[in-house]
């Protein structure tokens, strides 16, 4: 037996004022940090939860949500990997721009259609992002717009390779990244189909705690808050 | 030309008590957090200093004062490396005794000469640490207490392997770390001898800069305060 706990960062500058992020680089509102807070008070009461790596992506609000949740856990000591692979989905042109008004230029389905169906890709960004971040990774890999689908593509070799590697040998594992890269390890991970996946959400610092069997079958998940 | 910067943690709460530390895993006092972030405004300001990694100990003092500096300077994005080679100096048996009690029990001169000689080393831990954040390390190479030159041992193969090979591709780097394994280390960069060390201290949270030439001479140092 051995737990995979996920947690989405907490509210970001960005979530507050209701815009698209993405791969934009938005701190932690106040009240994001509190939440974080109070995700790592609830990670410390999972029973023989013991990681021994914690796992999240380039971006600020999450890497300052991980940090949080070690400094309550008593689990700063932990290596800690930084990968563009458990980054958010990269929104292209609708980085920035306020889902309102996302939902007056381009309608109300169109915008849920791309929010939240599988494939379906944004328009593509057409400026770079020119952040120092990403200069150390092949551009031709990096992406300028993804659908659900193509942010699981990017997550999952990161997933086996790192963090199911650890699983198998019994070591718990943290994952703290974003709303969207979450929903497509979780339709992974749960089975969960195109169809069906439209409608999983995944709130803000409420730990999901995931115990697996010793094939990594799921035998128990519960949703802390 | 590149560069390396050292910081000693922003003060701790031991530090505030007078108390010989070591491995004890103490947090930083209100004062050392915003000490850090002093010393994270000192390194913003630091001309071309772009790090590629960071480099701190296994101690939350060390980690929290990285953690805050890579806030301040939109570094969080950075690949962090905690090694057990970068811990404080390990005190031994004066682990958690109030500085001024030790000189009373073991006198003042031998106190300074467990302090700040090259050679000394205090009394050896009874009682082992018994913290999961050394369960991945060979006991056999962990210290029960060590003198400066002890620590010196066990902090440059790190040094060599991890930072050195990176500063000689011309790339920044930034270590947080302790007052004696700095000690430790600043013996060596700029070849102190073993009667000079006694009088170098490392303050708390002031950046020592080091511009180095491309065989990795010194030809700068600054302390940012």
């Amino acid at each position: 037996m051995v737990k995979l706990v996920l947690v989405r960062h907490g509210e970001s500058i960005a979530n507050a004022k209701n815009i698209f992020t993405g791969w934009n680089d938005i701190s932690l509102s106040k009240r994001g940090i509190d939440e974080a807070k109070v995700a790592g008070e609830l990670i410390k009461d999972i029973p023989d939860f013991t990681p021994t790596h914690i796992h999240t992506s380039l971006l600020s609000r999450a890497i300052m949500t991980a940090n949080i949740i070690s400094e309550v856990n008593d689990f700063l000591y932990l290596p800690i990997t930084k990968t563009w692979r458990l980054n958010e989905r990269h929104y292209g042109a609708l980085r920035g721009i306020n889902k309102d008004k996302a939902r007056e230029i381009f309608g109300v389905e169109q915008i849920k259609n791309w929010r939240r169906g599988f494939d379906e890709v944004p328009p593509l960004a057409q400026d770079s992002l020119n952040d120092r971040r990403y200069n150390m990774i092949d551009p031709h890999i990096l992406p300028k717009a993804e659908s659900l689908h193509q942010t699981q593509k990017r997550l999952m070799p990161y997933y086996h390779e790192q963090v199911a590697s650890q699983l198998i040998q019994g070591k718990d594992q943290l994952i703290v990244a974003h709303g969207s890269s979450l929903r497509a390890l979780i339709k992974k991970l749960e089975s969960i189909d195109n169809h069906d996946i439209v409608n999983l959400e995944v709130p803000n610092a409420e730990p999901i705690v995931y115990t697996m069997n010793d094939e990594l079958k799921i035998i128990d998940k519960k949703i802390l808050s």
